[in-house]
């Protein structure tokens, strides 16, 4: 879902260092790709590559990017190879001056907006649906970066949360549903955005409140403004943000999405009902959830499976012998703890199921007398076109099953999900407030149009 | 404390990658240096370097490294500059053949030794207790390796557990009082040696039993052969394990150190005996003793203080900005959970101090009405002799101040240690089976000798 | 001036390693970056960076680089900031689908081109003519790519020599007065294109031709074709290549560059007619000339200061004592040689002087009785328009000076310049067919216009 | 053959950027591996790294080294894996203090020494002759460090230059038959070691003279002393030093190198007595002695194969395509230069023949109408057992071939070698004051005894 973030004062400060710090926080939406765009009033300097935010953004290449304004981008590895040229932001010298851009979600329309401007003699460099925008907006003939804003999201269709910069200015927009989030805070005079509430407490930053769906605010000299371009969509948040993508400290419409977990769990475990020794969570994604059933089902909350807090990238090639001996190198299942009981396995979503079978057989190993599959979300029936990477519904382990047929083939004694009406109660909000497409088949914002490309630079989302 | 590991194969097998899995589970005992040596039968090849063991041991470096004997090794950042001179293990050539060693703990007689062995003509490449077993092994005129050992065992005093490589042997052998850990694990005909059983479990072995006190094994072509050949120091398991250096899914003395530290926990309610609203963990160390506090006092308990997963060791120098925004790089305190109540806060230890008043502070500005703050071990009063890095009492928070005043030094509403005869029984040991000196200044090895140093090379101890 | 170079061949091949070959043969062309596109018939791909060939194309870059349609790219540390944005091969998707470009030389029309552009919609992602002349392109509404060249090559002024690429054709072409080169080889089936034909040999290829000035050739499944573009330029081939840029063993209009480089230093020896003991060169570049000199003059050749042959980039920062004590890292004289002789220094050139200087002193310290400075070109007095990198007439010697006070500056008992007349001599071309502007001043293919820009990127000539 | 350095200051000063530009300076004699030990008068710090000077050294590592004393060391590829254990300087404690040691040439005993030395309890932790000479010195129970390098020496035979470093001190020594080159420098107060005098020019120092055959000399506050250990060596310097190995801007006995390759290459003119068109030599090492022989012969000199300046160490692996294609990386035959002439290919010197043959047939593919081959040196008859990499008699091309054999082999119309006469005319030195044995057969300081050793370390000379 990849994460961005905006920084905006009016005294020259050192934008960079509080951006490094604001991506650093959101690492955890995207880790194949880094970058930061630094203006110093004059011109806009440029640093990314692939790998963390620590990797990339070294204290030499900050200490070379004195400004007052940034934008940075990680990168979520989604489908089609990972490659430099897509790494973001995007810097780009155009009629409107230079225009740094990063985005996160994905444009359902892209397809069919790249024929267009090749055709009218566009050269994109990349596959990112940010060149996609920074092109529309480099080709309106209009006076103010503003109002060339302003046209260019006209064409726009998705997903979508973008930050953009000029030499002097901070823009923010989302898409009309407001599907990919996007927050504003405050820290004294300095204006930030992010797609997470957690980047501004990282910084020592207050939270405002929510860039609206539709809503474009420019940060400049005058302060910030707003415009809602477009009020006509449906409000659709990514539910899966409050299930899996996003922190647990970080807040969407009020709401903590830890405490919103729990109360999933909760919700889970009334519709369950089971009867049981322990709930143990599937680590670390369960945790929250794990901890609202327990309480709710009155049963003993632990971790049963113990993880490697080292465990990185980069990883040996496994031999033979290794392969053989089914080595268990990122969890550990506690015998001391396992052994005997009735076990109630929380995990907070299931999509191709590979991992969740193997950490049920796991469970069961370690010598649990049963294994209960409680699922927080659920059954992810329908690919995501809005930029969680599900290529097709052939990965997908529930479409084509029935639900006893998935707890065989994971090896559950039972399985449970979390049905939708839990889920829009969990979550506080109904069914028309959020984008739950995965799960029920209602796409906000349109689906994603195949065009026939005029190239073979392969599909990217962000 | 630095972890060890040995494998030991018949069958000319894949010994290097089963060794790096091995070290990989260790992680957490060492990330300052790590290293492998694996014996083709003909020859030792060693690798080593400074960082982890993903960055040291490529897969690169592990395919020259055929064999079917290894012993690893991950260092602790302990006193004294890192070196790559220190890197373990330590590879010679000597009377009895090329010898690899490596070892966790610490001599306390090593200035002694290494002064009588210079004296006598050794020289030495780096500041190890391996270097100086290394140079005893060397200097005896006995025909075996195994009583050459034995002899330079009688020498060794302190704690310390030995993981030693010929062409064709891997032995092990721990101090007289077992201060320091070392298992015995099995994989088909293969057997393992390890500071803990976790990382047994991720190759997929099975734990056997701990070396003994005192003990030496050996193995090689004849089997595995034991020796006990110090019977009479007393026992002196490092209890500082159970609090805090182990994994919490490897077992001492056949118990689970999760459970014991949830009992330690479970201990310090009744001690404490607090009203609260909500227990909280000191992320991540403190959190198996919170859950069995809040178990035992019935208090809800949650994850009030998030963790980034992804803070890593290099980071940004903090420029004069930064410093005044003081910024929350690795924790963040989850307000709508801790607002308006009254917080018990759970470490394992205080050792100088310093996180544990920053700690307090985030929960209270986060909006907590209390902070008690709950320690799950014993004061911390003497320094360690044995291998933890506590260079002196001057930087230990405890020795010279009242329980009153350290409770306001770090901003609490109330303090509270666990007693010893709480620890004793929530570990299940008596005063005398474990190696509490740290809490009771009762050194069951003896304490360092600071004889002067021929040269200045600095101290170092792992 | 940079280095470029092309390769086609029916048969699907290793075009990244024989490219690979050809960019390394010509390093002396720039060493600032590097980079190579491959096309395997459906899909272009590319890898470029910062520094050497053998650093930025590994092994594990190549292999992963398939394909029988590849250009490459190596520049030169021209005036600007080097950065990652500027190395080239450029990749763009177009309506004409996927192409590649790198080029030598430069626009004087770039800014004025690029203003037009950007009115009209294009972005640009660096500051290289390369991406100017791929939106020209790729603006063509043409059915076919070569159609679309020949309308954009209509608008470009300056010297320039392009290689391109689609995904099944190669394409190059040549400024209408030839001043950069660019060349035609052959292997079997296979065809090439390189700035110089020493490419060829390191292959094992054939040279074939020179591109002509003004000339278009394409070359794919239906072999090479040409087109001459534009008749109309003066023939004006840089006389630097001769006198400094290319590798001695590099062949222009059938003859090859040391042995010009003999005749110039032939005809400075006529031209000067010195009375003196010796004749060395300064290393490297002086070398061809000095010997031509010493045989003409009549006077021995030697090597009167040696070159470290390890002298690389990467460099200590010169401490304070280091700078008193004068260090020669990089040259030293043989006083065995120069004591009490009469010493005649060739140089290639003059440009700054600086160099000059020190080497002039240099030789004198070492014991020679007398220096005279023979210089294998004439003043230089103009700025290059055309891709050599020299900024303003501020920076050199010549201009405001007389030949007396330049010999006083640069402290030789005597100073020689070749004449014009010389120099077209030795190089068997009359001043018409030449561009020697920096000496005359007579500019073939007009000067750089310096429109004000749009944005704030800085100013960059490859 | 390396290259050692030392450095002595009374005054603090920057010793490690002195001794850093000595090591550049002789880079030439080893690429391996180069290290740095550096004291600031109370320990000593090391720093050292496979690869070069500028690789391992950096300003980084510099900067940390403060002192006044330095040793230095490159490392030459021998035999046997080049591995990090031995990278010199080699850093011990001893009962005399911390001792740094670096060494050039080899130790015929080496095998009986460590033998005796491991049977003694000795600890080997590399296969560097220089750590059988540290735990020799280290097992003097002398009060002096003086008395107990003195005492060590009388054990050394072979061929060797030491340059060592107490805390306090800088002591250098060099064979009984000086085959190993070390010379004194002087830079104001400052007092210099180094293998080549041309070490000296690049710092800016003044040569003094050799360390004598035989002589030992202690640098420290008392300043320089010099102490004659043993006088019975018959003096045997290395005649391949002026053949091959040594920078052409050094000096030994007085004779600057390049003017004794080039008297080489007059003698080789006279005894070849040949009549050609041409005289080129094979780059590099050829050139100086085929101006000699030109000068001598009357024949024009010139080169004929030109050489990439940009050849380093990493390249791609060969594909099979590449291999037909018989690529010409590294040196290209100028054509116009060689068609339809005479050649005379002068090369320094003919080991294993692969190369002469190579570069024979290139000269002859560019239309040379007669190759005749130079040798500026006698038949390579004999192994070194002092160091030079000739592993055995089985990879030399002569001992078991008629000259005519091997004129075939190479494919050369006639072939020439010097005579050892006249090679000694041409050095300047009588046969009994060189050690010309890899010709000769004679050894001067004995040959390897190859004692079988007591384990499994490879072999390895410096």
């Amino acid at each position: 879902m990849c994460g961005v973030l905006g920084y905006y004062s009016d005294v020259v400060a050192e934008a960079a260092y509080f951006a490094y710090l604001g991506l650093y926080a959101q690492q955890h939406r995207g880790q194949q790709s880094a970058g930061l765009a630094v203006s110093d009033g004059r011109r806009i300097r440029i640093k990314k590559g692939m790998g963390l935010v620590t990797q990339v953004l070294t204290n030499e290449a900050l200490a070379k990017m004195n400004g007052r304004i940034s934008i940075g981008h990680v990168r979520y590895s989604a489908a089609g190879e990972p490659h430099i040229a897509n790494a973001q932001p995007l810097l780009g010298a155009t009629r409107h001056g230079q225009i740094a851009i990063a985005h996160s979600g994905r444009l359902v329309n892209s397809a069919g907006l790249r024929r267009e401007l090749q055709l009218n003699g566009a050269v994109f460099q990349s596959t990112t649906d940010s060149e996609i925008i920074l092109n529309l907006i480099a080709r309106q003939q209009c006076d103010s970066i503003e109002a060339a804003v302003v046209k260019a999201y006209s064409r726009l269709q998705g997903a979508f949360a973008v930050v953009l910069m000029t030499n002097d200015a901070l823009i923010g927009f989302r898409d009309p549903s407001g599907i990919q989030p996007l927050c504003i805070g405050k820290l004294a005079d300095t204006i930030l955005l992010a797609s997470e509430s957690a980047a501004f407490d990282t910084i020592g930053a207050e939270f405002m409140r929510e860039v609206r769906p539709g809503e474009l605010v420019i940060i400049d000299a005058q302060g910030l403004r707003s415009k809602v371009i477009n009020a006509q969509g449906r409000p659709a948040f990514c539910v899966f943000e409050y299930i899996y993508f996003a922190r647990p400290d970080s807040y969407f419409a009020g709401k903590n999405v830890h405490l919103v977990r729990k109360q999933i769990g909760r919700r889970l475990a009334q519709e369950a009902n089971l009867v049981a020794d322990l709930v143990i969570p599937a680590p670390d994604s369960g945790t929250s959830a794990a901890m609202g059933f327990a309480e709710e089902a009155g049963i003993p909350f632990d971790f049963g499976l113990m993880k490697n807090r080292y465990v990185g990238r980069t990883f040996i090639q496994p031999t033979q012998a290794l392969r053989q001996q089914g080595v268990r190198i990122k969890l550990n299942p506690v015998r001391a703890l396992l052994a005997g009981k009735r076990v109630v396995l929380v995990d907070d979503s299931i999509v191709r199921g590979t991992t969740s079978a193997k950490t049920v057989e796991m469970v069961r190993e370690a010598g649990a007398s049963e294994v209960h599959l409680a699922v927080a979300s659920p059954m992810f029936l329908h690919p995501c076109h809005y930029g969680i990477d599900i290529p097709s519904t052939d990965h997908l382990i529930a479409p084509e099953r029935t639900k006893e047929e998935i707890r065989a083939l994971l090896g559950a004694d039972s399985l449970h999900y979390l049905s939708l009406e839990g889920l829009y109660a969990a979550v506080g909000a109904k069914s028309d407030q959020v984008c739950d497409a995965c799960f029920s088949g209602r796409y906000a914002a349109g689906m994603y149009e195949a065009t026939q490309d005029l190239d073979f630079l392969e599909d990217d989302n962000d």
